[in-house]
């Protein structure tokens, strides 16, 4: 068999994660409505998450910090009432969030598992991701699971090594072309891009529709006939 | 020879960490004298993290969270002027912080990876420790890097059995009597304890003196004379 190995990004693929980080903005918009219109306020969030991304990292912590120091800075340093209170009250929800599959998942997940390796890898606060896998209920079908710092040609070369027999027998999965697919390709692995409704603004990329390895599916279901497409 | 692997936590053991929570500790004293005491403040924001750990893990952004809710706690959502800005800028300082390993570190690293097999493990935030090892110039020295998000029986056993020749045939380093040395005994491997000169309160736990596989050492230089004593 030529594919041993399945890669499988796990938020926005598994299930959900931006919607969320969305709902809180929305939340954050409220609390600031009376010092800024909606768009300054996006796009002074996005300003401050690009500036802190690299001291930072993924995950909510650094985003309920970040939502922290834009207030912060479009206040003068004295946001009104309980608007820090608060931000930090929807940072704690977020990691406390129910974690739910997506339609498919649980289903692809077993029918995969039944015949490949399936390895799952991941950005994000580390114990944030544990605790999400651990809820998800859908840890059993993973062989490995690897919390990194940042998906590259690297990350994925290293992972494939480490739990399959190398990035040319992968297939690796996921909803970020900048993330889970293009990296994924450049290391020599097949990739499948599954589209969230909503993507971050910091993961857009063009999607390589001429790739030979590459393959844009509807939804997760599709996933195992692709997989086993490939030989 | 019996002992084939060497694990050593990272913060405390290899490089300075507590001692720059606590400086920030002190200032976030200075910043917060005219609301409360140094004890009131200390006694809220242990409190304050004790309760936070489930949910943030360890590291400097829970930390950062952890000091600003303090602050909103202690002046009913209203801290004066600067404090939550300054907050946010000393975690980052954190973050930023120059890594210099700590006396004798680099030799006895150097010596130990002559003729075992050195695995680095350790709690905190994935990014900000994979940054610190890179800063610090010790990676290469290092066969294998675990970023754990809690440290007991069952991690030592995994990462031994995965990066060595099992717990029986390692032994274990650090500051942290807790999480450092009982959970590397429990698994069956050695562990020596090398104070640091501050611990944090939620580390603190007593030495299993009468343990036939623990050693207390002065300093990390006592560490590959000790292994090699092992046989």
């Amino acid at each position: 068999m030529r594919i041993t190995t399945v890669g499988l990004d796990a938020d926005d693929t598994l299930w959900h994660n931006e919607s969320i980080f969305r709902l809180t903005q929305d939340r954050f918009r409220d609390l600031m409505a009376a010092v800024a219109a909606p768009e300054v306020l996006d796009e002074r969030l996005a300003a401050v998450e690009r500036r802190n991304l690299a001291l930072y990292g993924y995950g909510v912590k650094g985003f309920t910090l970040s939502l922290i120091e834009t207030a912060m800075e479009l206040t003068g340093g004295e946001p009104p009432g309980r608007v820090v209170a608060d931000i930090l009250a929807a940072g704690r929800e977020m990691l406390g969030h129910p974690v739910e599959p997506l339609p498919g998942v649980e289903r692809a997940l077993a029918d995969l598992a039944d015949s490949h390796r399936l390895v799952l890898i991941t950005k994000g606060d580390l114990l944030h991701q544990e605790q999400k896998l651990a809820a998800s209920g859908l840890g059993d079908h993973f062989s490995a699971v690897e919390i990194v710092s940042e998906k590259d040609e690297r990350t994925y070369e290293t992972v494939f090594a480490r739990h399959g027999t190398g990035a040319e027998a992968a297939a690796m999965c996921g909803n970020s072309l900048r993330s889970d697919v293009l990296p994924a390709l450049q290391a020599g692995a097949w990739a499948a891009h599954i589209p969230y409704h909503v993507t971050w603004a910091h993961e857009q990329a063009e999607p390589p529709l001429d790739h030979p390895r590459f393959a844009e599916l509807a939804s997760i279901a599709d996933l195992p006939a692709w997989v086993r497409s490939l030989g």
